[in-house]
């Protein structure tokens, strides 16, 4: 087992490795800008080393100020957390070089997990499902009629230099086709002045749900079941859950499989999660991997009562996997808690905390790095604490939730607590019945 | 269901019920002296009343002070928690006269189990096994011996009037007998004036353990298998832990049975905790009956994911249960953190916190109604937070409890955070090899 973990990363995630170790009796080095200096993950590290100034460039994501500290403490293990540089291959392939255990994948596997193309050839080969469509450019209105026809209505018409929603078409039947594909091309030309065109099934009422998977060095790997990330606003979750309300046994059984076989054709080693596009019909679509632990881990932990980081510690310390699949038999949500105003666009609040009293009780956990007192830098991302609640059932999940955000006191800076409360009042949200689009009508309420 | 439950308690279970009937949707009433108008019971409630001045007999024992404030607040149903009126019949009946639901068992079934002699005919009469003994004084030796030999040895010998060990001897052997017998009623003569003698089962290395049962209206009662709470000092309980390290399955089968015994008999109805002693041969014998919620509930909840007073509120409203017997798949140790100075015999310790941070992170809950800036009242227990741990195994649990010890900041006061962090670090602990003397010769290093 390793002697001593430097934790390359900031905040809660810094402090929630920080507690695996202490528990595995490993020692610990924190890094820090000088923005950090005040946070939690510092003050309980048994090192801690200023590596910079708060630009992340200069601290954070500097590979040669991390690899200074990693010498200065002699750590013979990194843990680079998430973001930064936790799938950067460089980075794994720097500690590599030294001696040192970067945990997570090998850098060849960040690689190809990394690379849209690779890692969808890489699944296509491996027989996981991918969002079929033209690989590249559709040379013609026939081409793309065989195409939609081969892959199935309904489809898209995407500009290949489009963006916001310019240059596309949803085509819901054969008939329409060749309409939308003329239409679509004269709005690409004439708003990018390209009409290359190319054409995917299109993914009806999609719910972003994930696999949480781990590896080991001999070949070995499972899947802890599923995430429900459906609720995204400009593709930053809001809130997970495991399990999906939307899931069946036969679906997680298949995905089950799937994200097993997209993790086993790397020899995946280490946390992993596999992304899924789910559709109204239950039809899945790889979307891509992430190679390192994800800001949600907790509800998988919460509902399997293992410790995930413990769990990738030992596996980057060569452990062999000793448990099995597992199937959820508790609910568990996670709010992330930003300083953000969200009557305010959700627009970043940084600044002092006046008071700070946590949630607490029965069934309520949160990760958090600050306190009262502790200001808000406004240099990273917002998130500044992690409120997971876990219940037998989703009903009593959501309940158990709102009576935690009800009793969770920030004050001194604007937080996300009061759009969590609406959402936990939200009918659809109550119902399960939700797909990626729901950020775009819901409505918050002054209160 | 319950409309509004009045709360006849104060401190960290008064905060416990109120949380779990926010997620019950029913109303909270606060009481409190007015050495308590800062504690977060009161903040959190939806009414609080001041019932009276600091002292508990004109306060929280008070039973027309509480009335009067379940009539003004017009609440349905009164929650005792534990200590002060929970195990009062006669307020237990007093509700009931006013049409108030008290939630625990009937003024009957209190007054059975309170009183020592009706509660063990009680559990002899339905077979579970109680310390066999004299029935009241014996005659003379030779009655002694033949008492001895029916129950076989060792056997205490005890003076009616006894106290600190004085008029007790304790016989290995029937040749001993006599001897022992004569040194007894010698003493107890001399220092009581009284040689009344009594003889007892010598319970040998005995461990406090005890069942946590629930009961419904309907006759129904099932057991949430055991806490292990052998580490006391003076009687009082300084950790709890389920399971215990010296269950056997076929102990808990049997314990299990005894208890619903125990329980069944008396049509019993609410939580209830059913206590024993386990001697070293793992031969059990009842203590007592608590007919309440106990301080300790949290380590069932954590290894069984049920709210205990969550269901206690719903068979207390009449509902059936629907639960089974329930055998621990995980680990949970509470370690009570009271405001008393471990290296000055555990004297109280009460006044200002300073500054307060709270353990967090997965398989950590904290239960506490104190916060930094609060002032502890020397009125009350001592008790000012609950810390329980979970983890797979016992051994991950003590490693866990380490780090939340570690991390538990509490300054201003004394507490006995110090002294559980030795604790954990004890070999017999460790070991799980201990009784119900072992507090008799831990020695606290000053650190």
């Amino acid at each position: 087992m390793f002697n001593k973990i430097l934790i390359a990363n900031r905040g809660e995630i810094a402090l929630r490795i920080i507690r695996t170790c202490k528990e595995m009796d490993i020692l610990t080095v924190a890094v820090y800008s000088t923005a950090d200096k005040d946070s939690l993950h510092v003050r309980f590290a048994d090192e801690a080393v200023c590596i910079g100034p708060p630009s992340s460039t200069e601290s954070y994501l500097s590979i040669p100020r991390i690899m200074a500290a990693v010498e200065i403490t002699n750590a013979d293990a990194v843990h680079p957390g998430y973001g930064f540089l936790a799938e950067n291959a460089d980075f794994a392939e720097v500690c590599q070089q030294y001696g040192i255990k970067f945990i997570g994948p090998t850098p060849d596997m960040i690689r190809k997990m990394g690379d849209k193309v690779t890692a969808k050839e890489t699944m296509i080969k491996a027989g996981v499902p991918v969002v079929p469509g033209s690989d590249g450019l559709v040379k013609d209105v026939a081409h793309g009629q065989k195409i939609a026809a081969d892959i199935g209505y309904p489809v898209i018409i995407k500009a290949t230099a489009g963006g916001g929603g310019k240059g596309m078409r949803i085509v819901k039947s054969k008939d329409k086709f060749e309409e939308m594909w003329d239409s679509a091309r004269r709005e690409a030309k004439s708003s990018f002045g390209n009409d290359g065109i190319y054409v995917e099934k299109f993914i009806e009422e999609p719910r972003h749900i994930e696999f949480q998977i781990i590896g080991d060095q001999f070949g070995k790997v499972i899947h802890l079941s599923e995430r429900d990330c459906t609720i995204q606003r400009r593709h930053q979750k809001l809130i997970e859950e495991c399990p999906s309300p939307f899931m069946t046994p036969e679906l997680r059984e298949e995905m089950g499989i799937a994200s097993i076989k997209a993790g086993s054709c790397i020899n995946y080693e280490g946390v992993g999660t596999v992304e899924f596009l789910v559709d109204k019909h239950r039809k899945f679509y790889f979307m891509e991997m992430n190679t390192r632990i994800q800001v949600e881990h907790p509800v998988t932990e919460e509902v399997i009562d293992h410790d995930l980081i413990k769990e990738q510690i030992k596996v980057a310390a060569g452990e062999p996997l000793s448990g099995e699949n597992h199937i959820p038999q508790l609910h568990a949500i996670e709010c992330r808690i930003n300083a953000e105003d969200p009557f305010n666009d959700f627009r970043p609040s940084p600044g002092k905390i006046q008071s700070f009293h946590s949630a607490k009780g029965h069934g309520v956990r949160v990760d958090t790095h600050v306190y009262a007192g502790y200001t808000v830098p406004p240099y990273y991302d917002s998130m500044i604490a992690k409120l997971i609640c876990k219940a037998q059932t989703r009903e009593e999940c959501i309940t158990k939730m709102r009576r935690a955000l009800n009793e969770f006191i920030i004050e001194g800076i604007k937080t996300t607590i009061p759009f969590h409360k609406q959402l936990m009042e939200n009918k659809k949200f109550i119902e399960g019945d939700f797909n990626t689009s729901f950020m775009d009508t819901f409505e918050i309420k002054e209160e």
